[in-house]
Order: C-alpha cells, then sequence, then structure tokens
C-alpha cells in the first residue's frame, strides 16, 4: 500500500504492506486524515518515532471479526492501551505505561491506505459529520479535555494563547461555558477568522494588563508558557497544551509566587467532540488551508510547517 | 541602627535610621533573624531589591499605639498588603498587586536593630517556643502552604526533592497527612538527618522507577523541575517551592502528556506553622548550622550561601 514513512527522512513508499489487524483489532480504510503540529515534531525528533506518521483520521472499516463494523465510517482513539498496567486500572487508559500511540509511539499511523486500531477504539461518526468535519474529531477532542480537567465558570475571563488550529479550537471549545473568551495571537488573517467564528481576538504584542484567570496556552511554541505566566491571574490556572520537542525555558519562580496551577493536557472524550461538531458549537472547515493527496505527503508537511498555516488534509480514499 | 543593606554590594552599616512605625504598624526590635535562601538569591538579582535583607525573624514589639502589644514576643506574616486591590478584596492579601514583602520588595528587612511591620501581620509567640524555634515560624508557614493547596491522602506516595533547609520542613509538614513521604537529596549528612527526623530519605541518583503520586519540588535549583517531572506519575501534581533568580529549562512537553498539575506555592498559615512546632511536629532545632552576630553578617550571608548549609541565623538582640 501508499504510506508516508518516516525514518530520520521523510518519504512516500508504494510497497507498504498492509497491516493485519489482530482479533480484537479492525483494518481501517482511510479516506481523509489530519496533519498535527504534532506530526511536525516528530520529523523535528520528538518521541523518536519511526514508521507511519498521523493520527487524526476518518475511514471505513473494511477487516474485523465483528461483521457489524465492515463499512462503517469511524473515527478512532490514539492511544492503544494494554488493560492491564496500574495506569489502565485505574482506568487512565490514555496514561497506560505500555501504551501504542497510533503515529506517535510504537503504531504506524494514518498516513496510509490502511491502519490498524482495537475495536474499543473506534468510534462511529454520524452521517451527518461529512470526512472533512469527522476528520477533526480526534484534536476537538483535544480541546474538550480542558473541560474535564479545570473547572472554567460562566463569566470567567479566559484567554487563549496562540492563534493556530489547536487554539482556534480550545477557544471555540471554551466559549461553551459562556466564559469570557479573548484569542491572543499574532496573524491578522487568523484573528479574522477567529472573530469570524465569535470568538474576540487580538494581537497578542497589543494587549497590555489582562489578567486571566484561566490561560490556555496553545501556542505550539516553547516561548509560549512565558507569555501564559504573563497574563494570568495570581492563584490564576494555566492550561498547557503545546508539545515541542524542544526544550521551554520560563520563568518558573513567577508561578511560586502568583501560585499559578499549570495543568498539563493531552488527549480527549471523543463523545464530547463528535457531538460538538454535530451541534456546530465547534467549527472547523474554515479552518482547513490546503489539501493535497497522499503521493505528495511530503510536500503537505512541509505546508503545514510552514509559520502561520492552518489544517493540511491528506486525502487517501474515498467513500 | 546596624543593618545589613544590599545595594549590589552586601555590606553591615552602624548608621542606618531606626524606622519609625506608622500609626497601624509597630517597631519590633529583632532578636534573631534567619537566612532564606530567596535572600541569597536576591544578592544575585532575583526581584532586583535594594535595601536591608531578611524575612525571618522573631523579635519584641518596642513601639505601637497598642499598648498591650508592647514588649510582646512576636514573628510577622511577611506580605504588607494594600487592603483595597482586587486580590486584597478577593482574601488573597499574599497576592496584593501593591504589596510590600519584607526584605524582599520596597520594605527594610529583618537582618537590622528593628523592623516595621503593621499590626495585622503579627503573631505572638507562645512561651513555649524559644527564639531559636520561633525564628521558623515563616518557613515552616510556607511548607503548611502545601496541605491548603493541595489534597494529600493518607497513604500516598510524596517524593520530596531537595535536602535542604525547605525540603526538611516540607518533609515533616506532609508526613503529618500520613502520606508515605520519602525525601531525596544529594548530601549524606543531611539525608542522615532526615532519618533522625522520621522521614525516609535516599540519594536521588540511587533511586530508579520511584512513581509518586506528588512530589514537592524544593532543591532551590533550576534543575529541580525536570526531576520533578521524570518523578511523578500521570496525572500526579508537582508542587513548586523554589525560587530562583535565573529562569527553568524543563521538558515542558512531559507535563502535557503525562497531565501533570504543577501548582506554585508560596508564603502560608502562620497559625498552624506556630501549632506544629508547639506539637513538636516540626522540628526545626536540629537544622541549624551556624550562628553569627549581626556585625559578621556579611560572613553570614557568605555561609549561608555554601551548598549544603543548612540554617545560619543572625543573633541581633536579647530577650
Amino acid at each position: 500500500m501508499l504510506a508516508l514513512t518516516f525514518d530520520g527522512t521523510l518519504r512516500v513508499c508504494s510497497d507498504v504492506a498492509v497491516p493485519r489487524p489482530g482479533s480484537d483489532e479492525a483494518r481501517i480504510r482511510v479516506t481523509t486524515a489530519g496533519i498535527c503540529n504534532t506530526d511536525i515534531e516528530i520529523t523535528r525528533g520528538y518521541k523518536g518515532f519511526n514508521g507511519i506518521l498521523g493520527h487524526e483520521f476518518v475511514g471505513e472499516v473494511a477487516e474485523c471479526v465483528q461483521d457489524d463494523w465492515i463499512g462503517r465510517r469511524v473515527c478512532g482513539e490514539i492511544n492503544i492501551a494494554c488493560r492491564a498496567c496500574p495506569q489502565c486500572n485505574a482506568g487512565l487508559p490514555t496514561h497506560c505505561v505500555r501504551r501504542e500511540v497510533l503515529g506517535i509511539i510504537g503504531r504506524d499511523g494514518a498516513f496510509a491506505e490502511y491502519l490498524v486500531l482495537p475495536l474499543r477504539n473506534l468510534h462511529a461518526v454520524p452521517d451527518a459529520l461529512p470526512d472533512d468535519v469527522a476528520v477533526f474529531v480526534e484534536p476537538v477532542a483535544a480541546a474538550y479535555e480542558i473541560l474535564q480537567q479545570v473547572p472554567i465558570e460562566e463569566g470567567a475571563c479566559v484567554v487563549v494563547v496562540g492563534d493556530g488550529k489547536l487554539g482556534l479550537l480550545c477557544a471555540q471549545v471554551v466559549a461553551q461555558t459562556g466564559a469570557n473568551v479573548l484569542l491572543l495571537g499574532k496573524h491578522d488573517d487568523k484573528l479574522c477568522l477567529a472573530r469570524e467564528l465569535g470568538i474576540s481576538a487580538q494581537r497578542s504584542a497589543d494587549v497590555q494588563g489582562v489578567r486571566a484567570d484561566v490561560v490556555v496556552e496553545a501556542t505550539g511554541s516553547p516561548a509560549g508558557l512565558q507569555r501564559a505566566i504573563e497574563l494570568v491571574e495570581p492563584r490564576g490556572t494555566i492550561i498547557l497544551k503545546s508539545t515541542t520537542s524542544s526544550r521551554c525555558s520560563a520563568d518558573m519562580s513567577a508561578i511560586v509566587v502568583k501560585e499559578i496551577t499549570l495543568v498539563g493536557s493531552r488527549c480527549g472524550p471523543f463523545p464530547e467532540a463528535i457531538r460538538g461538531l454535530e451541534e456546530g458549537s465547534v467549527r472547523v472547515l474554515p479552518l482547513i488551508a490546503e489539501r493535497f493527496s497522499l503521493d505528495h505527503a511530503v510536500h503537505a508537511l512541509e505546508r503545514a510547517a510552514q509559520a502561520g498555516m492552518l489544517k493540511v488534509l491528506i486525502d487517501i480514499g474515498t467513500n
């Protein structure tokens, strides 16, 4: 099959073996995949992953032992848990100590004609959600994780730092709480887009004196944390979303002096994401910037790595 | 009066004006003061403070408008709040936006014959507490702040990183919750002292595979956070206690991936500290390493800055 592989170098290979599902797994024919900042970071050394990249996808079940799944349109949770370790027993499969993560740790990913995931990781995609929307379920779920971790009160002042894909999704999700959300960024076109999505938005450099109850750090840059520390109120909360391959340097003394709570936030609940997309409370189609066929996936990743680029999709198959 | 001043250079001056209390303040004759790591960091540029250093003290009220305070032995909270800003109105005087902090921000400190604090900052020292114990109330209160911020369950695995003054105090305070406390350090003599105080202690470099529910970072070093990140369980909590003048570089992606909660923790409740010291549940006398008269305070700070040094006291007056 055709797949985008990474072994220090990115290349599209046409002779990759089609993966075979185990007894509790499904082989999924990928129709559309999305490029995440984590994919870019992996090509810079993050997690030391070698294999097929990609973890945002929508596809169709092509093979599995349970006939009722065959042909269904699905998206899938990306953490493959062992179901036996202390974390799994504590109900935290996303923190399984032996987990594989689709296209990130130990398991080939979605930039390929086929991928394999356990059946329990799959979520049926409602007919109302076209592929171009359903491919966003995974990152939208990551945004909903914020609401699972941190209580956000109606009327609270929440600043989202970063006007990229993740920032625009987080801002829309947090706005559903009734909080006053302000998105700060540095790209006029994306700040405009945020406003079209109903989110107040300003250039970060123009903003002085904001004191946020909660700051969502979604810049994808090691410098984002320092800005978040400056913006948050004493005893306020910073939600850290960015994963970068480089270390982050910040004035951690300010975290002590302001008694800030900083919460790391990763993968989130798929059902909430699917519901939010169905209801239209999170709008994603305006975030699609460019799309390429799988043959041109190397170029697609180059484009996605451009500063200021929104979502780049890879078209792999058709429904 | 005699005082240790800092204006880029530390010096003991004999001609410093005796401070005069305002109508709601007291002038306190300092008997004993303690040197904190923050004092050392100030001499390295932290907070840009110029003036009389020192914020850990015990003394006797020498002058104030309320006669019943005169002659009483006191310790004092170090944040002088405006009582009018949003933080003060929210019941967070330690986060007052216009606060002065004794010997740290905008107010001369305790390494002097006299200091001035508002009466509302003072706490009477019980007769049962000798000066050498009472001088620890401020840092012990900072350790009790942990219990105000983070619920620690009986039987939880808590690792305290750092075998210095603050680590030894935090470990004793956290042990009162019934948690299993392990102190990690690098000085054999201090690890021995921890064990004498009833705390399990090991060399940090010898420890592999510990997974802590809670890590208290009390190394006083920018490198401590990275060690804490490695030690804490997924979804665990790091309490950050160190304030350093230099920036801290750490793998913040691990905070995201492990969904760690990091809580900055600063000044704490004096009544709990006084009670803990009275009951003997926190023992401090074994932490006193050296003592000097105020004339030799420059040398005292040099000694306190030595790697591995425990508490250095400055004797200023007598009861």
